[in-house]
């Protein structure tokens, strides 16, 4: 998490201060259900909502107390009691670090994902929109980089919000993966401290309870949390690429958008460089390589050991953070990105009419050439407009064994490109619901 | 993939005969389709299912018209129209080779995740049945590798049952996302064919339409599915690694079943070693290792790039025969797993007494007694414990300050193992829904 | 390892025939080395080299041993034993099982790592002679793959076999790495065997004793080891991507070969698809992920566990297999590798002459007119290259507060491609030492 | 980079401040060599060092102009420019940012690396004086976590201490992998620089020049060089591991050192967590992840693109200050660890005696008895040990079969632990050349 590559919202989530407040309405809400089953007076309760809510917690002093202690719930807890007052000691009864811990991370988890579904929801929004703007802007597919056949520009981006879609519903799993709630003490066996109790944080804070937490919530959970970011992760990079490759030079049909001021931009009007997406492709790298750390999270020794700590005091806020910044960043660029449909048709016509070969080879079949025949007619047409620039159309026009078999309104239409694009609607339809 | 560490139901679903099978059946199913739509007449539909239903496809017959075509999917429609005859040119009408593998690859998947489901509910069988049986059996819980706080076996193996359960969850999801098919042509436009082709074909393969294929498959879902397994995989390296503790010589409260004519284990009783449960880790590392290419997959080159495919051919039989070879020597080693009740309680009982300081400590406080005096209190008992051996409630009873604050019955009570498996019910109660 | 992407003689080192003969030599070792000590007769390690060196071994028969004992060691020598007679109860004195399996894998690795450097070798010469072919083939350099300034192809080869070179570096001590030998006995104190066993073998083998082993030879070694074939594979997934961008149909500067008889080629003759390095980016995606179990296999447990095996069974001929192919496939690419110059010139002035622009600025300013102003210029004159199509050079000398700074043959001067190109010789002095 | 888990002298290598002093000597040094070739004056040069010497950079006014002119090269020049006046206009001539960014990020790898060197040595010196200490301390090898033969603590420190040596050896590789300086222009054709300006900034700077730049160092330098951080990582894993097995409850042979006041420890004696060592564990898993992103940073597009960049933004600081301060506590978890030889002793004899049981078995076959018998007698001791916790000596010695091959002498001779430490100074030779 480095400011460059970061959003205050999300930023904020993993503020000192932002897990102090959730660390206390834990505290408070535990004392709530202690006092509802008489283990602490509800006086005490009220007393710590009260001295507590009120309270700005000071950073800097838990830091301190934390460098004497060497502990940072109890640090906090000691400066907690500092507001709270003698009642204090009713706070955390039966509890245990871990419980205040990883229930915290549990909330900041969560409120980072609705973060995220809400930038996929941007995003989609966007694609949405820039799809249906672009529904019938022809442009060439490329397998392997090379011209196939004719699709639209609509249709690149209504795949990407199938994708991006898929993305929302893995992420809405893996946010309900990680909503647990532990609060069970030592071992997680509520020894000293009554189930009833999970269950109350848990409600008040939109979690639900660990069904067996050992100490610590188990990291399968976080593991596939953090798979699915890295899945998002290079769904993103998928985009992106396809941005940086419709802005090369020689393709040029479609670019990130570059304000009028930006430097440089006009003594090389040619120099834009989709500096976005490259940028979008290196923040995927890093999200994705933070799954595998998080998986090998998962064999904690019996019923827990800290080695989970370290890593995910850093991907905790590196994955979410990061990944909040690519979506917002991948929004903005597809919004913003302008698409050069004349480019589009340019390209798509540069060995003229080459793209079609595969139809007339069909049509030749359909009209009872024998395949070796076809084959040998369309090649050496082909090889006209690959050679020598010819348009493969008029040559085939020209060619009389070709027209002994196809007639000229037979073989223009095997050229119309609303031919490939028929379907569209059809494919509009199953991403959106509608045309 | 190696036989070592293979079964054969998995590894036949990615046998060339399979592979062959299954691209049959998807021709022919389209050739249905396509009749239905009079594109092909619906007798060569009928023959083509007669006969290619009947033929026994020759893997080296294909090989060999591959060595010379280099194209797959090519070599077995030659070989196929050697069965079929004159109507095998109605086959494959309109499609591309990919709308063949990737839909094969698709169902070859779900097979896979089927057969995984079955290992995970077999898995879960081995592990309910193990923690009623030890639902009861004390033993000390451990945080840090340091005793802690006492559990029960069953608590243990209710939580891996709960966490498999999770991972069953989760691969009913990955199974969903890989559940497509896509037989939509060049560039996925269905230029060439009509949409519901590819709706049949998807029924009758227990399938779903790919709502945008771009020639290919979209592989966000392959890395998502790869993902989860990489996730499986941790969550049996986590049992594993527990079991691999157990069975140490100074721990031996578990240990991998031993045949009796195992060679060398009675001449050194004490050399049985885990190596089921050290394998699983090792096999965990590798499932956990392909999830990165998976998630690399995914930012194919505009419409489609061919990279994934080696990636592919090597991950898919690697992972699946790899996670489910692992599954079912887990289930292997839970079954038969021999436990020490006995040791679990030796073990406990190392320091006589000492894991009950935090309760004794607790009681002091409650009894008025402050948390520095109480702490001072326990400490010195503690020490005496600790540095030579001596039983804690034993020091307890005689320590006259102690007494002052807590009667014999009340120091007993706090030693009391009840007070920890209390709540075991409500664990189990949450876990397997009874008790 | 799939055949697919298998070479025979990298492969044949994998096999277990290989395996059980260098098992054998490791043995054999050893009894000279006994038989020098006095700890066997001279005459039974004559007599082992003899009977085992002649014999054949059955991998059906082991493998028939090995399903009874459970142990692949004893299932060998059992089947040496048939073989030696009596005397075979002097084999594997004082040794330990993994003795003969860790100093077999060093063997294997060190094999593997000549025939890699052989392959890198080869690439080397490749790459080296189509370098010097096109040392002075202009073609654009493009940052962002965007146009920046002119290179020439030889420069961007003379790039890539300095990384290769840099790769046979690695290779070299990552080889040095894995080459030790252990015969040490149960946990690696030599307790029943001499150390100068060890060194004798090692030294028959080409292979150095490891300093301290534990029974294994630690995976550190390892973990380098496959660490540096990511990093290699990464290289190649470098090299192939250039040649994948360069194929691509609006570039076509390069193409993988393509044989006259490979089909579908001339019907379309733009669909020529780099299949091959596309396949490449894939290989190194497995290759590259291998490095992880390979990490993680470094923390055995106390003197050993076993979980590294399972690992290495898979990882050891998978990526050896793997990137020897590869390396072979890419080596074949760069030779035969079609090199369009003419398309290179075409595309560096897709926009005529504006790749110039900044060297014009730049003498702007150096004529004495400001910065600003400069900027200015160039940028009016740009536009009109970038709008209109127009000549940059052409709009240059026609602007006549242009030309008021800057002369005609100062202006075309500027536009002269040997300015790049002049310390082409420089650069390949560095890489190749001649030019 | 989290402040928890950072040192100082590491972090302030990544800090704005070295970096844009870093830039500034860089550009300092080419005007210098540009000045020698008569390129600018040399008046300039000196000016140049002189008042950008003397100047206190202002990050936050290098920032605001960053913001305008979204260069952060650029942003530096401006404000440089306004301490150095105007002789600034001769700054940074015909080299690119890349030059800048390049070799800046290289001279932080060389300070960083020459750290973790000072880190490495420091914990060699650590593990060398442990390992002689505990050289004779005698403690039980152990293979698959189970008992196998003696050894001593000492070889388990030269063991580590060996491992880390050949990771220093693999960091001097690393360093001079990334040891390189660019200054050679837009795509590294030196069309605008002399590659002597290279030549001596490099020298200066304590760099090679890299042989060919293309705009950027090629990324597989930094591949290796952060795959050589993780396998470093792995090794600290190691190690932190076998600590933390050494700490558990059952084993207590070893533990952290516990501070007199560091709460908690006295009122439960037995909880002495092993916090460093899992913490450990942890960051090593973070390294380690971080080398894939690195690797995949390696196939930039042509000559460069800009995906590297925010990866290694992140993972420069992120890396080596984690590595840094993880090797740093390593060594204070070395230097000051506890040691327990008497529970090593203690524990070796848990099943008394039984860890014989192969020398006596061995030494059966050698006085004659066949290998058969010689197992069942051992066997039939063996269990009297593990089963009713008899002594295996006194057993063997009252077994009359027994001592019918074996005299009493014999079978103590068995029983001596010198037996498995003869060859310890032979290890000590090897790995620190003297005992």
């Amino acid at each position: 998490m480095i400011p460059r590559y970061s959003r205050p919202e999300m930023v904020s989530i993993w503020s000192q201060e932002t897990k102090f407040r959730i660390w206390f309405e834990i505290e408070a809400h535990a004392c709530d259900a202690l006092a509802e089953l008489g283990v602490i007076p509800k006086e005490a309760a009220k007393t710590i909502w009260e001295r507590g809510g009120a309270a700005t917690f000071d950073v800097n002093r838990i830091d301190e107390i934390e460098r004497e202690t060497k502990h940072d719930v109890i640090a906090f807890l000691t400066h907690l009691a500092e507001f709270v007052g003698p009642d204090s000691r009713f706070i955390h009864q039966g509890m245990t670090s871990s419980d205040v811990l990883d229930t915290c991370f549990s909330v900041q988890l969560v409120r980072a994902s609705d973060l995220l579904l809400a930038d996929l929801d941007s995003l989609l929004a966007a694609l949405k929109k820039r799809a249906f703007e672009h529904k019938d802007t022809v442009t060439i597919g490329r397998s392997h980089g090379i011209h196939a056949e004719p699709t639209t520009f609509g249709v690149k981006l209504a795949q990407a919000y199938a994708e991006f879609e898929r993305c929302r519903t893995r992420l809405v799993h893996a946010r309900e993966e990680i909503a647990t709630c532990a609060i069970s003490g030592a071992v997680g066996t509520f020894a000293n401290i009554d189930p009833s109790v999970e269950e109350h944080v848990a409600a008040k804070l939109g979690l639900k309870p660990e069904p067996v937490s050992t100490q610590v919530i188990p990291r399968d959970r976080h593991a596939m949390f953090f798979a699915t970011l890295g899945v998002i992760a290079s769904s993103i990079e998928r985009l992106a690429t396809e941005i940086r490759h419709l802005q090369r030079t020689e393709v040029l049909e479609a670019e990130e958008y570059f304000s009028p001021g930006q430097k440089g931009s006009s003594a090389m009007p040619h120099k834009r460089n989709p500096v976005l997406t490259e940028n979008l492709t290196g923040l995927a790298r890093l999200v994705r390589g933070m799954a595998l750390p998080a998986m090998e999270n998962v064999a904690l020794w019996h019923e827990r050991d800290i080695s989970h700590s370290s890593v995910e005091r850093m991907i905790g806020p590196d994955a979410t953070v990061t990944l909040d910044f690519a979506l917002a960043r991948l929004t903005q660029v597809v919004e913003k990105l302008v698409v050069y449909p004349q480019n589009m048709l340019d390209n798509m016509n540069k060995f003229r009419g080459l793209i079609h070969s595969q139809r007339v080879l069909l049509a030749l079949t359909q009209a009872g050439v024998s395949r070796e025949d076809s084959y040998r007619l369309v090649q050496r047409n082909a090889m006209k407009v690959w050679e020598q620039g010819a348009d493969f159309l008029e040559e085939l026009l020209a060619d009389t064994d070709v027209r002994a078999a196809l007639s000229e309104e037979q073989l223009r239409e095997k050229f119309d490109l609303g031919y490939h694009t028929k379907h569209v609607d059809t494919i509009f339809k199953r991403v959106f619901g509608t045309v």
